[in-house]
């Protein structure tokens, strides 16, 4: 069974881990380095489209993308990609277990930018991924490698190879997206939300052939405005997942989100914060939808949009909770 | 009593720190964070090219400088600068003590380019100075304010705010100066040495202005060819240091450098290695010399060429020695 998950953030993340430990069982790590793994053989440099060996691929979001202090950071395929390597600090949900701070401690010691938090170890990732991209390479590569060093054995592909930036319109002017999110603390009132440079950006050809070859597309629980929805929109993306199995995971709970400013975002920009909305959004393109068992009386609101629906647990706390949720959701899927 | 030294590399800063330690004795630390000192607020921001407080003017090389995984490397500027502040590695005289390695830890795992040993902590000043630089900041500022937040009181100057790099022609083609110095480990055989762009590149201002100034121009004991030529030839700035009162300090000793390849490559390039060669190549600038007594004979050949000679021992191990080399030296320029 191949599956696709459309995923941002660290909700996302968590799901698509849920989905890995159920279709691409996570190999015990071993000590010091990852193994190297046959993605790496299998075809992204080569130019095949078709991988052996991945029942997941996780298409992430490039929307928050930016380059900061002369690194090209990419938070939303870093927070997927160290989730599934097993290496993400366990109570922030970004960023790595075990980090240290020194060179921002420097950086603040000299009366540098220090809003964003760059650990030292996740500096590594920010210098390789800056320098390979510099000699030319696509970011599809860079991220496959770094994912195959990592051991992981899902595949994970950014949706575009193109710098996509969403832009932020609010009560306090124009905001790349970490401004508005990491700097600002969503504080700013959202007015509109942009792709910038949408319409000339193209989804990579491996993310098109990963959901035309899909037995189901997964799209995780993460914020429908700035982590789904600037995958869809590239190119004909949004068609082609149209043309598959969809199902979707709510990423509120009680119209709150677990983390992030979904809810704020959603409600500043008109919409109610809640499951049935987020269902709306996605109504042209979902086939089945899940929801937390608080939210049960919207069941039928979002059946009559012709959507079926699961209600279960959907918080995620413990590891556990992903897996259990991710089995729900393939189980309602496939059932 | 102004005193400007011209630098570059591991003996430059060291004997710059005697220098400094003589001239611009270096308060007690504070815990934690260096205090804020008198030159943020004397000039370099607000445009006055004149300075207070400050008896020692370093002027650092910036030849080695490059770009590498988009953050912009001034090795020559911040081995001065960690030297001045105390900071330094004891034993390396390059990178900070103390020092820890998980970002490139991470990118060496992930496969990318380690050859250039970047430290957490060393990193902070990597992504300061990049980040100030893309902002628009000239080299001097960032410079300036990453001093003064280390405690240090002398003034740093890059001799340029323009990029200058030296360029090592070889029998295994044209190599960056850090591809040559670090990657290549000083293997290749150097056929000649460029500074790229030098016609057009200026010295600042304040490098002019501090050397005009000038009771004494200090010729560190640095690689004639990558570490004082890079400065020298900057626009009229021989000239200028011809004016003035100068004397130098051999970076070798019996021929050989204490570190790094300047008898290489003096030989490699037809010059004799020694610390009369040295001098030959300084004497339309240099009024006095100070040799090591292992070179003693060479003082007749050295006074033949209208320079002053003093003979000590020059080799810098404890910090001790800076601080007697120095006063040595200055003691003898203006006895």
């Amino acid at each position: 069974m191949r599956v696709v998950a459309l995923a941002g953030g660290v909700g996302g993340a968590k799901f698509a881990d849920g989905l890995a430990q159920i279709l691409d069982p996570r190999p015990p790590q071993t000590a010091g380095e990852g193994r190297r793994h046959t993605q790496e053989h299998a075809g992204i440099r080569g130019g095949s489209r078709r991988f052996v060996n991945h029942s997941l691929t996780v298409v992430v979001n490039i929307g928050d993308d930016f380059e900061h202090l002369g690194l090209r950071i990419c938070p939303d395929l870093d927070t997927v990609t160290y989730t599934l390597a097993g290496l993400a600090h366990p109570e922030t949900g970004w960023g790595l277990a075990g980090e240290t701070w020194h060179a921002i401690e420097m950086l603040d010691r000299y009366g540098g930018a220090t809003w964003f938090r760059l650990g030292d170890h996740d500096l590594g990732m920010h210098l390789f991924r800056t320098g390979e991209l510099k000699q030319g390479r696509r970011l599809t590569e860079v991220v496959a490698q770094a994912c195959s060093r990592l051991g992981v054995a899902a595949r994970v592909l950014p949706a575009s190879d193109a710098p996509v930036p969403t832009m932020m319109e609010t009560d306090q002017g124009t905001l790349a997206f970490q401004e508005y999110f990491v700097q600002r603390r969503c504080a700013p009132v959202v007015r509109r939300i942009r792709f910038e440079g949408v319409e000339a950006a193209q989804p990579t050809a491996e993310a098109l052939a990963a959901i035309d070859d899909a037995d189901l597309v997964v799209l995780c629980p993460s914020n429908p405005l700035v982590s789904i929805n600037p995958i869809l929109a590239l190119g004909d993306l949004r068609e082609r997942v149209k043309r598959r199995r969809v199902i979707g995971v709510s990423p509120l709970i009680g119209g709150q989100a677990v983390k992030g400013p979904a809810a704020k975002m959603l409600r500043e920009l008109g919409y109610e914060s809640s499951s049935l909305s987020v269902a709306r959004q996605y109504a042209d393109v979902l086939d089945m939808f899940v929801i937390d068992t608080v939210d049960a009386e919207q069941r039928e609101s979002i059946e009559a949009l012709g959507i079926r629906v699961w209600v279960t647990d959907t918080l995620m706390k413990a590891v556990e909770d992903r897996v259990r949720l991710a089995r729900e959701a393939i189980g309602f899927a496939v059932g």
